[in-house]
């Protein structure tokens, strides 16, 4: 099983995502700044993959603070969140993991007990576990919405890569195929980064799921041509609405779908939602460096001093999404009436 | 002055767009031969250029001809002209200015002209210097379109250097420009030959004109903005009801602009229309080496093996083109009927 970011050794240790597919390779951190570096360079990238890695770095952080007081502790553990959860903005994931990580030691320093790092390191170590858990299930959720023949387009890396494991869309996918549907996976290969043409690409030529890569500007031109029959992607962050800000381009390509009248499904886990947001024109939307857009994995295209723009994602609207796929079951036709409920589930938890 | 394609010391004397931006070099050909591995090669590029670059290839051609009889000489430069047409399958500008070079030679020989490969010479530097004009013209016509302020979108490169100089879609922008009109042009990278980042982007930067370079996949969320408000581009193939063969990726941003009320404008030369062809389903579509999707300049992204699709072109439907802008006026909503007219100006020409 692919596994990128996991708790060995007192380290945390993730699949050097940069490195794919060429180089396969794993970074291995021992301070929770190394963490942090990762997350920004997108060593480890994919919305709950992040928050994994930014409770594992949380931990690794706990571990390395000195004996002291309760209240030093968590003041010294908040900083530390603190500085993980400025590493990228949009991903939903990242603050719920680190959240939940202070609420754990909240708990942990209210019943008096000894040796929260322990208790933060077995904390994340669950986080990373469930996780797994999670996706298996949205797996099985989603899976009745893909048939046995279909023609499936996938855009960036919603995979085992973007996850603990397993993966969120790519979940769904792999869900199908186990239970014996033959489906064809098209790979937008997800400009600037080109997380479809290597991590996803990747992916599948591992689990032996056919499947062809394409340029992003290509989806319409299949659609139009009848060459795509399901879209199904991740997410960063989901408001209240059902809004749900995922990887650039995945805004376009919901708008084709639903000119061609294909169906658009977002599979995403419960720790997504932002249920703080009242719709999409809320949630912040990194920009990157231009050199990702001036340039092909540092080959360079661009004239020099060309001005470029590089939002990292965009927002699609909840009335271009067919339904959200969660750990807690399918949304047809999200709403913020209909998405209330997993609120619920979500405090519950 | 831009000029990608000129007759000059009995030599064909392109710009090797290849190398562009970072290599300005000019490519010399002497023989036919080399003419048709530059068009294959994409060293030119660009409907309007690439008929240019095949009449003065095939002037190449008739000059290294020996001195035989009239029949003779007919049989050996329609061999030369087939071979040239087999260069690219897509853009009707090629067909159509070797079938100008034919002709010019058939007129020749049925007036007992004396060297016809001096009259073919003649006849294809006339047609690299009417192209000039004809974007020229063709600027003129379009410039009412794009208003002070506009913030226009342009895929692919139909600048300068998709001609013998001045360029169609972006003749307009520089048309508009010179009439004092303040635009700013984003710039569609264009995957996976790059033609914007590469020579859109360099085009731009020559001439001062204001401009943002963006992966393919964003322009829908720039458009969601309200940052967009003018689609222009080129054209490799109009079928007589309007539908458009362009870049892969065109039909796309035609749908994104018509699903936010954004005017799609094509601007293209009659030698581009293909009045044989009763809509864009006949239009051949050229796919090429999958290398030029999994890489970039030698640079690999997607894994070893893995399947790619890579149809170089893509026809957009009549019904999402706002209006064709040609050198004998502006067509809006273009249907058969209203292009009627066009084809009566090309038999008179």
């Amino acid at each position: 099983m692919i596994r990128p970011v996991l708790w060995k050794n007192n380290a945390v240790v993730l699949i050097d995502q940069n490195a794919l597919p060429q180089i396969e390779r794993h970074v291995i951190c021992t301070d929770y700044r190394q963490v942090i570096a990762c997350i920004k360079d997108l060593t480890v990238r994919g919305a709950p993959a992040i928050g994994v890695a930014a409770a594992l770095g949380a931990a690794l952080g706990a571990g390395s603070l000195r004996e002291t007081s309760a209240e030093t502790f968590r003041m010294r553990f908040k900083k530390i969140c603190n500085e993980i959860a400025a590493a990228r903005p949009t991903a939903r994931n990242l603050f719920w993991a680190l959240e939940r990580m202070e609420k754990c030691l909240d708990a942990a320093l209210a019943e008096g007990r000894k040796n929260p790092a322990k208790l933060l390191i077995d904390e994340a170590k669950r986080l990373c576990a469930e996780d797994i858990e999670i996706n298996k299930t949205m797996g099985k959720n989603g899976c009745a919405l893909l048939a046995d023949g279909d023609h499936v387009l996938t855009h960036c890396n919603a995979g085992a890569l973007a996850t603990a494991g397993f993966g969120t869309a790519l979940g769904v996918v792999r869900a199908a195929r186990d239970e014996g549907k033959k489906l064809h996976v098209y790979v937008d290969e997800t400009r600037p980064v080109l997380q479809g043409a290597r991590l996803t690409a990747w992916e599948m030529k591992k689990e032996k799921i056919p499947a062809t890569l394409i340029c992003d500007n290509m989806a319409g031109f299949l659609m139009q041509q009848g060459k795509i029959n399901k879209v199904i992607v991740g997410a960063d962050r989901i408001a209240q609405n059902g809004d749900t800000a995922n990887k650039i381009g995945t805004y376009s390509l919901a708008v084709l779908a639903a000119a061609h009248g294909v169906p658009f499904y977002v599979a995403a886990p419960v720790s997504t939602f932002d249920f703080s947001l009242k719709s999409g024109a809320d949630i912040p939307i990194e920009e990157r460096s231009s050199e990702e857009v001036a340039s092909f994995r540092g080959k360079r295209a661009a004239p020099q001093g060309m001005p470029v723009y590089n939002p990292a994602f965009d927002v699609t609207p909840a009335t271009l999404i067919t339904a959200i796929i969660t750990e807690y079951g399918v949304i047809a036709k999200p709403t913020r009436k209909n998405l209330a409920g997993l609120q619920k589930e979500k405090r519950r938890r």
